[in-house]
């Protein structure tokens, strides 16, 4: 005898199915992915299967990562691996937050469907890999300079993650496979679609726009921790980069020392790096300091101390014209 | 009005069929795979394709291995890709033979249904790769000593090719992908596996076995230019990794000193290298230097020039239990 749900009481999303080895997650993805084809008229069109690679200590902003792929695929799901390798301090590494039962509710709740969580034996198995990927040039420049290694390691991981999430061989309906990442990680993103590209994995890399609050601040755990002066003062940041973007837009010069002089107007604010650069190779635009008015597409990043606090930012730029 | 064949006649099997792009590929292959599935009465049982990158100029060595991909798939691709980030010497990738149509000839003869040859431009469309792979340590012992960057340039190719060769996201029957390599380069196979242990690709690495003369001498297209003295000479080569062979398998101690003496013994014969390591990590096995009867398994290596010819050889070792 089961009861019907009270109307008035929408149905609440439950937790995502935890799965913890590949061949369980090969399974249950093909399984999906099966049944989403069955279920429709034209079995022809590709089911598809959308993965958001996470370290977990999941909060809104992998919830918009995960609202996205839930948008674009019949199947989703969410990685949570803390990834030893990237972490170029270890006592990080071991108080990174672990809150795997947390993640699956969130995930589920934002729309995925399985959350692989692998242990560290899972995925490495002997120990670190022997064959390296390396981010080369893009990895040492940016954020790299503080934080060595840390893009190779993070490719070691999700070279092998974008194998797991691939649907499985024995699937009997056409796919399609894509995977999220969020644009607030601009150097990763630019690094992970390298990886795609140079090594040519089928998978389509689909960058996630970065998440405002009203007044402009990109949104970031670590928010949290600036006084009500100090998210004040961070908001020349985000200023200092749409400066950037109607500049672009317009097809003025940029001048981007103008928006390095607004970020140090303020005593608060200590700026690390102002770039404007190519959003593929991440090299600094030539015509950057020069009088050009902007053509195409480029890349402004941010990276500055509040308070006790690093932020990243950084905006897409483009003339209009695509 | 169609003639029957002449039964005194077999019909000879035709080139192989020569595809460009990735995209033909991955059309033609699945075509192959979803016509093999169904023309038998259990179509749940995965269709297979075994891929075997060459870089051409196809000779009875590579019949070997797109032989034993006929006997195991249901669809065979031989990829022709002379890779230049893979030679050290841009002389010898200019001069490296470029003999396509004979190479689809012998592709087809030996059982394979499509041969790939892509150009520059499909591979490295943007030029170098960015995101490296490495061997690391793997890649610099042995032939990589004399060949500084030589096993990086392959995996930087290899990489790509794996992923080419993988049945296509439309396949609508189940698959499976095995990739074959020679045991003759035993340092590319085992990085090869390393490859893909270490960022877990999708696909089942074959490994085929030296096809040997009846006197022992590895087959190489290089024998050719030996005189027949110094083929003669070559023979220590065989002889010394026999010598380790028969004691691994009575459990013995290896004692290698003897396999470089009996080598060293013909003035013919210069040595670059003899040493038993670990098939794997190809590092090199302590007990080797001790009176330690053979447990387990080990791979013997040799390279030694005779006259004016670099060759190279090797030999699995295994104490039979196994």
């Amino acid at each position: 005898m089961s009861q019907e749900p009270r109307p008035d009481l929408p149905a609440r999303p439950s937790a995502a199915r935890i799965v913890r080895s590949v061949a369980e997650l090969k399974a249950a993805s093909r399984e999906l992915l099966e049944s989403a084809a069955g279920s429709r008229p034209d079995r022809a069109r590709p089911a598809s299967l959308g993965l958001v690679p996470t370290m977990g200590a999941l909060h809104a902003g992998h919830a918009t990562l995960i609202r996205q792929a839930r948008a674009e695929n019949d199947v989703v799901v969410v990685t949570v691996f803390v990834n030893r390798l990237q972490f170029d301090d270890p006592a990080d590494y071991e108080r990174y937050p672990r809150t795997l039962d947390a993640d699956a509710a969130l995930a589920g709740e934002a729309g995925a469907d399985l959350v692989f969580a692998p242990g560290e034996a899972e995925v490495y198995p002997d120990g670190a890999p022997r064959v390296l990927v390396s981010a080369g040039d893009l990895g040492t420049r940016f954020e790299g300079r503080s934080r060595p290694g840390h893009f190779d390691g993070m490719l070691a991981v999700v070279a092998k993650l974008l194998h797991y999430g691939q649907p499985d061989a024995g699937t009997t309906v056409p796919t399609r496979y894509r995977a999220y990442f969020g644009q607030k990680d601009a150097q990763q993103l630019a690094i992970v679609q390298r990886l795609v590209k140079d090594l040519d994995y089928p998978v389509d890399i689909r960058p996630v726009p970065i998440v405002r609050a009203e007044d402009g601040l990109a949104l970031s755990s670590r928010n949290q921790f600036l006084t009500a002066e100090d998210r004040e003062a961070a908001l020349v940041l985000s200023r200092a980069l749409f400066l950037m973007k109607e500049r672009a837009e317009a097809r003025l010069p940029l001048r981007p020392d103008d928006a390095v002089a607004l970020i140090e107007s303020d005593a608060r604010v200590e700026l690390d790096y102002f770039e404007v650069v190519d959003p593929e190779t991440l090299e600094v635009l030539a015509f950057n300091c020069q009088d050009t008015p902007f053509t195409g597409t480029g890349l402004a990043l941010v990276a500055a101390r509040v308070g006790s606090v690093r932020l990243i930012d950084n905006m897409p730029l483009t003339d209009g014209s695509s």
